[in-house]
């Protein structure tokens, strides 16, 4: 492990330009400590008598220096295991596998209201994985599993038509301002290198990143040049850097491939297309898949996760479910075993583009045939007919995987499928899958899900707007719709609002009501007593007076 | 019925600012004839071999002069049949149950590519209703029923704080445009009567309406003074003008009003909130439950079909699938029964706010405690916490109760909950509703539906850029976010994309790879007659050369 490192020297400064993040509204950061263990959340304060409200926050130290980077919150963490007796294997896993809760899984427990001992054993059993290069010291850590609040992904990164590392680094910020849990670099442009490294050292949240797509810069775009030990060397290069997690496309196997010839949309995935060429350039078993034994020994040595890619995933509704994609999937099952061998964490990702009915068929066969790692899938789309919307069609079965099992979403932004996201697709792709996810948290039953919908909705009926914009994923538009119509400051202590106006408010009337209930005796329990609803009604029909009854 | 009609003298004209509404970029309308009948679609000229593609169209004539309102289809029709034997009721369940197809079961069984004596028979069964006063012979006949296409409703009107005839003109051209199958006009402030003309005379869709807001403005805001007379009196001003369905909360029944006191958000919804005060000040069973016959009686007179408000609807993930909210639901069963006796067609309005898990449960209690009646839902949206972004919230929602069964999804604009909706809020709402509906047509498995994604697919996959943009939901936004990034018009001729460039696109990769199958003879035929995926595997690890097999 380096232990000292220097942002790479460019002729101008890449980062001059990156404005600063604003902090939501009204909120304060805070850490709830336990030993030398902080734990950040944003903290909104309430009116009415409430008691502030808590919120899990990804977006890291306030303010950092770009050129710095973040504080190294888990170097002393690392220091002191591989001190403590390193056996050459630094997984979470390993560790926990050995009974050892880390400062790692004692700090997610924190974060996420659970006991230690808990996220340890979702880590030995491999259903869940901490993303956690012991080269990313900065990273905070998150855990990844289907017993834990469903996480979403943002992916950024250059591309060979456009981008610099300025707007990537900002890119990165805005996406964990907003929530974002982990961001896949997925640069194929200039400076891969160098833009990674800005990244992830200003990076609070676990980083990923698809090798081969650097491998084949580095073979000019030529796929059947690529050998295993130009891989293993861009892996080793990338996990010297601190990549918290690799997408690896070693399920697309020689035999799979025809299959795909009859598709609508044959082969969508880059890394999965590559390979794909690969093997049928060399009539070839993957190589990724024959070495898989050799890449786990790098992944080992730093504690990078597999993200094992689903390269033949359907590109359209009409590919959905079909033979390569489960083809597929039974060798990431197989591979995970392979990897479990090793102690190394591994996530399996998903689709893609899938119609409603077909979406639990998935998660069921992944979590069967991949023994219960964690499922980490992109959207999937409900329907291919809405590009410029997919954050939309994506969201909605997001939101259903996730229900389902699915661990991690990764987002779709509006310009999938016609062009690189800019910053504001970048938040729009953000709080569509912040959606989802806690949309899936809420159908889960998460016992802390509910919480925040309860304190949004107490702040909505008694008209403390402050509090209802404060308690939103975004603060900011939800008071600019409100001002677009009802600009003045005063309406926002107002009990109306511009839907129905001051004199015409069901929220008003409901208070009406309430009070009337409250002082005639019409309570519910007064109801139940009197027995159901219909049995009510009769009563009340036949002229008896049910509500002044005891 | 009135045969002649002059739209409302004022002042000045209050459509002069409505701006034209643009069609789509390279489509035209197009009429698929059939005798007396023309039925209008939009017609998508592909290229690449492909045959042009025909999209269901609610956008009504183009270029209409709004002052005089849009052609009178259905005036011959109507009158025929009250010519030919009136019997004072005019529904069309009342003809259907008489064996009769009418030219609107004719213009529907075309537009969706059906039997007519299927859609006959299921207007029959009240499980659909066909929205037609015969007072709006402007309208294009359409169908709500779960064995049909899933439609959206998109909510106007103006408020006692905000907008104006013309900008609610405005609005309903900009909703049918991008994809509205009906419209409700919700306006409570001034002009209410005037307003609504000019909506209904310049409407292809049928319109709706909540009169109970209209009666409450003559009473001037005190809902203890409504009377069932001046109700009757309001629906007939509005059955003469031509309103097509009246959502009337005749459900919520004096003892089910207690048992919402202990909800986190007690009754959110405006009829609903009207008719709790009423019943509670004069501690009596609601006007509209016991003098239900008497509208019933109105509406069939007019053909105006009932949409049975949910007035006890949950208003937040807390309060969802509560006693009171289902008590309300057995209720509205009770009131089908009633109406249907009338021939009078009936549709059930449904929530609102519901998390995912809940949701089907609320498809299955409507459709057997309202006997099949079509389900029109609110949404639901699935969590609470995103004020601003509810047209996504409540999409996800609404995708799944379409799949699940609702017939009418009401849509939900990002404005709700916030403030009043203007063009671009009218637009993202209907589009996001759009996208629902559609991913719910896909998952009922419509036959019909999955050619529109296939085709766009298609085009995607052979890179026709301007197919992919005009087949899809909202073409100027597609390729708008196609120019941001590659505006070069030969990059629209481009075999590649801004996020891959041009060396290193998957799709172009994949088609590399379709050629090398094909040249090696690598079928998925060859692939299946070797046996299943793993096998093939086995024999390529044994180095047998499977590929080259006859």
């Amino acid at each position: 492990m380096s232990t000292k490192r220097t942002l790479p020297t460019v002729t101008t400064d890449p980062v001059a330009d990156v404005p600063p993040v604003e902090g939501f509204p009204a909120s304060e950061k805070v850490y709830v400590e336990d030993g030398d263990l902080r734990v950040p959340f944003r903290r909104v304060p309430l009116a009415g008598g409430e008691p502030p409200f808590d919120v899990y926050d990804t977006s890291g130290p306030v303010n950092p220096d770009l050129h710095r980077g973040l504080p190294r919150l888990r170097q002393p963490w690392i220091e002191r295991r591989l001190r403590e007796g390193d056996t050459g294997n630094r997984t979470q896993m390993h560790y926990a596998r050995r009974g050892l809760v880390t400062e790692e899984m004692r700090f997610i427990a924190l974060r996420e209201g659970l006991d230690p001992a808990f996220v340890r054993d979702e880590v030995a059993r491999g259903r869940a994985i901490i993303p956690a290069n012991i080269n990313h010291p900065e990273s905070e850590p998150m855990i990844i599993g289907r017993n834990f609040l469903v996480k979403i992904n943002a992916n950024i990164g250059n591309s060979a038509v456009s981008s610099s590392i300025g707007e990537e680094v900002d890119k990165l910020r805005w996406a964990v301002k907003w929530g974002a849990d982990t961001v896949m670099d997925l640069s194929t442009g200039k400076q891969i290198h160098e833009t990674r490294e800005w990244i992830i050292r200003n990076s609070p949240v676990p980083i990923g990143t698809v090798p081969i797509y650097q491998c084949l810069e580095k073979v000019n775009g030529e796929a059947e040049k690529l050998t295993i030990d130009l891989f293993l060397e861009t892996l080793i290069e990338q996990a010297e850097q601190g990549v918290d997690y690799f997408t690896i496309h070693a399920g697309v196997r020689l035999a799979y491939i025809p299959l795909t010839a009859g598709r609508t949309t044959g082969i969508v995935s880059r890394g999965g297309s590559i390979m794909a060429k690969w093997c049928l350039t060399h009539h070839k078993e993957n190589f990724l898949y024959t070495e898989f034994e050799r890449i786990c020994e790098v992944m080992k040595k730093y504690d990078v996760a597999f993200s094992l890619g689903d390269g033949l995933r359907p590109g359209s509704i009409a590919d959905a479910n079909d033979r390569p994609q489960l083809a597929e999937l039974e060798t990431l099952g197989e591979l995970t075993e392979v990897a479990w061998k090793h102690d190394v964490q591994v996530m399996i990702e998903g689709p893609g583009h899938v119609p409603m009915h077909k979406i639990k068929e998935n998660v069921d066969l992944q979590l069967e045939k991949c023994h219960e790692a964690p499922f980490y899938t992109l959207g999937p789309l409900v329907t291919d007919i809405a590009p410029g919307y997919d954050h939309i069609t994506s969201a909605i079965g997001a939101a259903m995987i996730g229900w389902y099992g699915t661990a991690m979403l990764c987002y779709v932004t509006p310009k999938e499928h016609l062009g690189l996201p800019n910053k504001k697709d970048v938040k729009d792709g953000v709080i569509a899958y912040k959606i989802a996810a806690h949309a899936a948290d809420l159908a889960k039953g998460h016992p802390a899900a509910q919480r925040r919908d309860d304190a949004l909705s107490r702040a909505r009926f008694e008209f403390r707007w402050q509090d209802q914009f404060n308690l939103s994923l975004d603060p900011d538009t939800a008071r600019d719709f409100h001002d677009e119509t009802l600009p003045a400051p005063a309406a926002k202590g107002a009990h109306f609002c511009s839907m129905c106006g001051p004199k015409f408010c069901s929220m008003k009337i409901t208070q009406d009501v309430r009070e009337y209930a409250a002082a005639h005796g019409l309570t519910e329990e007064a109801a139940v007593q009197a027995g159901l609803a219909q049995k009510a009604a009769e009563f009340a029909e036949g002229g008896q007076d049910l509500y002044r009854a005891p």
